[in-house]
């Protein structure tokens, strides 16, 4: 098939390596120049160019941008393509883009490929980024069938596992597993660096190890990217972040009361649902 | 020098073999005749028995038993050792040691290696488990000059990096880096199991990957450690708690007020601050 990607990060970039060497055509689009002349290089696209009616004929296009340009885009495409084209995202959140998107371009699927590393751009684009991996299409009742089942081809080949929801399930199962260990994780620094003890806040800086690694990991995170998931998937984020904190209360109510079987027995049962939340890859 | 071991665990064990090789004489003690014998057995110990009347010569002795054994362990020892005996212990909580504890034997100094694996016991004890690590003593205005410069000596045995601090120091700083990341991560699991509807939770489970992961790992630790850690450092946990959830409500509000600008300014604060909390091992 001829697929256009819009937009050789990561995500644009490994997706082109992969449907390249399944012998798809791949029709690039980047803002930059350097990065079509690059893309082409490495085997990502058969063709780049800045200009959008390079992808005229493309029989799919995958919107790999930041979030906030996806439905931009998809105006922008309106008057060059056909109706047959069907156009996908990778945003990873799904129902304000799904809303916004469907009265504009009725052949249209959201799409969330759950694949990253913690280097971004083209040059960290890599052909086994999606390999075994799980990808989310949150197709809607007026989603198109033939638009379904060619995207879901193409998960195949990428060798994900095909994963379907509506845009509301998706966003709060994210908001749970990926946003708010963001927020939580965050204000584990922040309230570390409330310590005013300044003898105690350098001791806690050496003797800092994997717990404290671990834990504050995401929270360490780019600002603008955790900015932009509670922008875009608000409701959700706010949700888990009252419950969160109704169990945090929890924790802190037992502390202070002493109530120790309490806290063990909390202790306990988090234990064992942690392993509910496993993963392969 | 003469060096008793009460405790022959991961901890304990592993200070016996990395001691032992640097030429000291060790006698172990173990509640379990078994673990007596393979102490002997794996080069941990060089005399080791289940009674306490094997540490009557110990110029030092070691209590690597649970937080709660400490303080019994010094009364049925203090009848007969000579009062030069150092006695000091590995507990990840100080200051209510150090208080009970002086009372009964001057000749004491608190100790808290920093160092650990997933595994417990004497099976996976190791040479090298301090190697580059941190060891904290935590000697007060009446500590004896002599115990303190014995232990420091016997620290670079061990090949750690000496911190010495006050008993409430160390229990402030662990409380921030070592006890606050259990209740917090504990918190994102909890909060998680509040979800009611049963294709979110499916989904969830199923979506979540390394971020998820890393920061529910220490929330998924042994319950009995996370409520003797808070037993013992109350004051210092809720205080750290408390802080938190300060925090968090800040991020919250930012959240709910659709203040982005504040939430990103959060986020690039903590992504700053994390870069001061690292260490080599």
């Amino acid at each position: 098939m001829k697929l256009g990607i819009i937009g050789l990060g990561l995500i644009g970039g490994s997706l082109g390596l992969k449907l390249r060497s399944r012998s798809h055509y791949i029709l690039g689009i980047s803002r930059h120049s350097d990065t079509c002349a690059l893309a082409c290089q490495k085997g990502i696209a058969d063709e780049a160019s800045t200009d959008f009616s390079l992808l005229t004929e493309a029989e799919v296009i995958f919107i790999c941008t930041p979030i906030a340009a996806i439905v931009p885009t998809v105006k922008q495409l309106k008057p060059i393509l056909s109706p047959e084209t069907i156009i996908t995202d990778v945003g990873s959140v799904k129902a304000p883009i799904v809303e916004a998107i469907t009265p504009i371009w009725s052949n249209f699927i959201g799409g969330h490929p759950m694949a990253g590393t913690a280097q971004q751009g083209i040059e960290a684009a890599q052909s086994d980024l999606f390999s075994g991996t799980r990808y989310v299409l949150t197709p809607t009742e007026n989603t198109p069938l033939q638009a379904q089942k060619t995207l879901a081809a193409l998960t195949q080949h990428l060798e994900t596992e095909l994963i379907t929801c509506s845009p509301d399930t998706h966003d709060q199962a994210v908001a749970w597993i990926s946003h708010l260990p963001v927020f939580v994780s965050s204000s584990l620094i922040a309230a570390c660096c409330q310590e005013q003890d300044q003898e105690v806040v350098k001791l806690a800086q050496k003797l800092a190890s994997s717990g404290f690694r671990d834990t504050s990991r995401v929270g360490g995170g780019n600002p603008e990217l955790g900015g932009m998931m509670a922008k875009y998937n608000k409701d959700a984020i706010a949700r888990s972040l009252r419950l969160y904190r109704q169990q945090l209360d929890k924790m802190i109510y037992a502390i202070e009361e002493e109530n120790w079987d309490q806290l063990e027995m909390i202790l306990g049962q988090t234990q064992g649902a942690r392993s509910l939340f496993t993963t392969k890859k």
